[in-house]
């Protein structure tokens, strides 16, 4: 029995893509941890490409393909510079990932997404909103920009409804969704603000 | 290849399932139509039955459960008396349906998924909101509840964002999602609003 990945938003991605785009090349920035994202996209014919900024991740993600006969092609590098020619992929996405960084290299590596990303290619990629519940919890370095302990201090970037609109917008939107999840973590409700963009270049 | 369903919240729904209850069977309220989410969770291994108020819509379902050689379980029904004996299944969930009534009816269809669930059972409901491009249109019947026209007239119910959490306050509400979906549907942009619970009974 197939597994049910917990990253959600990416079915509909992977719905998208299956449904409008005959290219199968994709690209995850950001694409480490212990349940790989691109282990579906993979079963589902995809050839698949990953970059991950943190060594602990990629090992894990790299485990986690080892025990289940996946090659998923992720390697250690940097979403603001990535190394790969323009236009290289049909599918380009950035889960739960891009947010880890302040707004002046989110928006390099989204430049970056996009000039990898083939003309007609789909692009899936997610922030945090302000209506997050850690949303001006620790150091304040910029526009909603905090310094906040996970298990290391890690930035957090936070964005207002239609913030992020302004990076697609020699992009095509297809599918923009504000979504305000309560749900019980380690035994308290929290309420997590994400905002998910489906694009085509 | 597997399909990929495009009722994606219910992929939250089978993983929460999957990782939290041994419970095999479940009942769709609201289950016809083209692209029955019920096969989904058939190919989960779960014993499925459907509920389905409209004709055209369940010989939809049977033609598509025929064509995938599965049989779904779906029959005739009104989910204001289910047919079913109290604590019958482990799982029960209504999916883009429950809202196609009066506020009135809602509330029996809830008590009648409430008491058809096994103690510890999960269910998912979800429901417009009042953030839907449509909340306002068409003759008002009721408190945010109008008639409008789909192919006929149908009643749509709007809810305010926690007007529903009293729906479940004899259950533990594991995930609320209110989400704001912005989307191109037949050339244009529309702005559709739901709210999704998973509670435990």
């Amino acid at each position: 029995m197939e597994k049910i990945f917990r990253q959600i938003p990416l079915y509909r991605f992977l719905m998208v893509c299956n449904e409008e785009n005959s290219d199968k090349r994709i690209l995850d920035c950001g694409a480490g941890g212990d349940c790989p994202p691109l282990s579906l996209f993979s079963k589902y014919g995809y050839q698949t490409t990953g970059i991950e900024f943190d060594e602990e991740q990629l090992k894990r993600a790299q485990k986690f393909g080892d025990s289940h006969g996946q090659c998923l092609g992720i390697q250690l590098g940097d979403m603001r510079t990535l190394p790969f020619p323009d236009e290289h992929f049909g599918n380009v996405y950035s889960y739960n990932s891009i947010f880890h960084m302040k707004k002046v290299d989110i928006e390099k590596s989204i430049l970056e997404m996009k000039r990898v990303l083939k003309s007609n290619g789909l692009m899936f990629v997610n922030f945090l909103s302000t209506d997050d519940f850690r949303c001006g919890e620790g150091p304040c370095v910029g526009d909603n920009e905090y310094e906040q302990m996970d298990d290391v201090p890690v930035i957090h970037s936070y964005f207002t409804h239609s913030e992020a609109d302004r990076y697609f917008e020699d992009m095509k939107i297809l599918y923009k969704e504000v979504r305000i999840l309560e749900r019980v973590y380690e035994g308290e409700l929290i309420r997590q603000g994400f905002i998910d963009y489906i694009v085509r270049k």
